[in-house]
């Protein structure tokens, strides 16, 4: 991945019990630190993530996670989380992270996680929604990938 | 994923702390439950996953994951995780693992993990070990891809 | 504890995740068995824990844990963990726990569980619902400790 | 617990994967949140807990956790951490933390966690180490309550 895109950064600190018995951070984790990454990219944006917003509208499903492990994170390490939005789509969009060493810049883990908008009752894909896409086409600017595609009429 | 592909399955019932606030199996927990067929799968094999061993020797680390989320996963749900070796080349092995419900064999997820085996002690890919791939040739049969590229010479 | 008092036991199996880098399972995972028993010995008792019902009616908290720690746990080991309500009070109940190796019978952990029921709308301690009680009598015997201390009239 | 008693204090922020369905931190989280604490207060007493010290000598294990659950605390709070060491006796001392809302000082948790020193070969219990309790004394100062029974000769 291109870390030039990104425009949103987030820090973590390796905890003792996020290591496995191989002295190295579970691969579990590293989705937990992505995850960090994207709600503190949301906060960051205003967009609401706690919880009584989703659970009256839950509109958004993670359908896809893909994570390149590059180099092992150790315990009491410092680093850097790095989110943004790569491409938005009719009903989908998706985040991709980078983790690096805060101090030396070893790329540690990289991430790929799709999102698929849903109608809050019927469940079928929906529309991203039009403010949230205001917000992070103005936030990501050139970098982010908008495709709208003409929707078969049925 | 082909289902009529997978050898071995083995059972997991959801904990309550698994859950999120959502009400259902965060996403990262579906990692760990791929894990525990991965697991069993090479306990069944009789091939030796515990840490002396796995200390002395570390040789084979989990370079990506990929997971798609199906349909979500709910507390005290009982999940059928299959797993099989999908492939093995010169340097790497990939795991395929599926988790249904175990009841109605609705779709939870699907997962491909990539493993790469190392020299001990340089830390550059080696060849898998021989003894492994015999195992696991005959356990897979048919299934299995083994792709034995010439190396290049230097 | 005197495990003889118990008449609820379920298993549960050392998952490599649940192990730290010591080689031993973390601190905080043998809370997360002893929850593990709670929840199958309510569910053996047909109490329900399902999610709908406690949204609603969230009237049961934990108060207070305490962990003995008597020897570690280690990867694939097996695990016996024992059960029980030992007394209800006005207002609370404590659950106690053992977990033994179930191979050798070597003593793991222990832990005692406090709860408080609460009204749901304003929050303060209430009287311990009467059909929880009687079934917890019924199914505990003698072995349950039953304090009714007369309430102070205000 | 008495907070003035308490010279070392780190912070936490509640992430969104460690609240359960019922919207709160799950309970045993609390027990990961006061390691954070028992950690960063070793490290800012430069006391090494670093893996490759505590494999080779690991004299020093956790025998029992006590936590009193005052409050529940939420997604994406900030959350004061204090530690201290509250006793040092022959073979064994105690930490005691708190957790409190950062903002409006709310107390969440209390812990009292007890430790015991090992000799790294028989695994029987020994004496406190010297060094480790000297930095200690001269960091707690009056609070901390040192025993120093007379050992009985054999």
């Amino acid at each position: 991945m291109d870390k030039s895109k990104f425009r949103f950064k987030t820090s973590i600190r390796v905890r003792n019990y996020e290591v496995d018995w191989q002295g190295i951070v579970h691969n579990a984790n590293y989705l937990l630190y992505f995850e960090v990454g994207r709600v503190e990219y949301l906060k960051h944006l205003r967009i609401a993530v706690d919880l009584s917003t989703i659970r009256n509208e839950s509109r958004v499903v993670l359908v896809r996670n893909e994570i390149d492990y590059r180099s092992p994170a150790r315990f009491d390490q410092l680093l850097d989380v790095y989110t943004r939005v790569s491409y938005v789509r009719n009903t989908s969009f998706a985040f991709e992270g980078i983790i690096e060493d805060a101090a030396a810049g070893t790329l540690i883990a990289e991430n790929l996680g799709v999102h698929v908008w849903l109608h809050p009752s019927s469940g079928e894909p929906a529309p991203v929604n039009d403010r949230f896409k205001q917000i992070i086409t103005e936030f990501e600017g050139d970098h982010l990938i908008v495709v709208n595609r003409a929707l078969k009429s049925r």
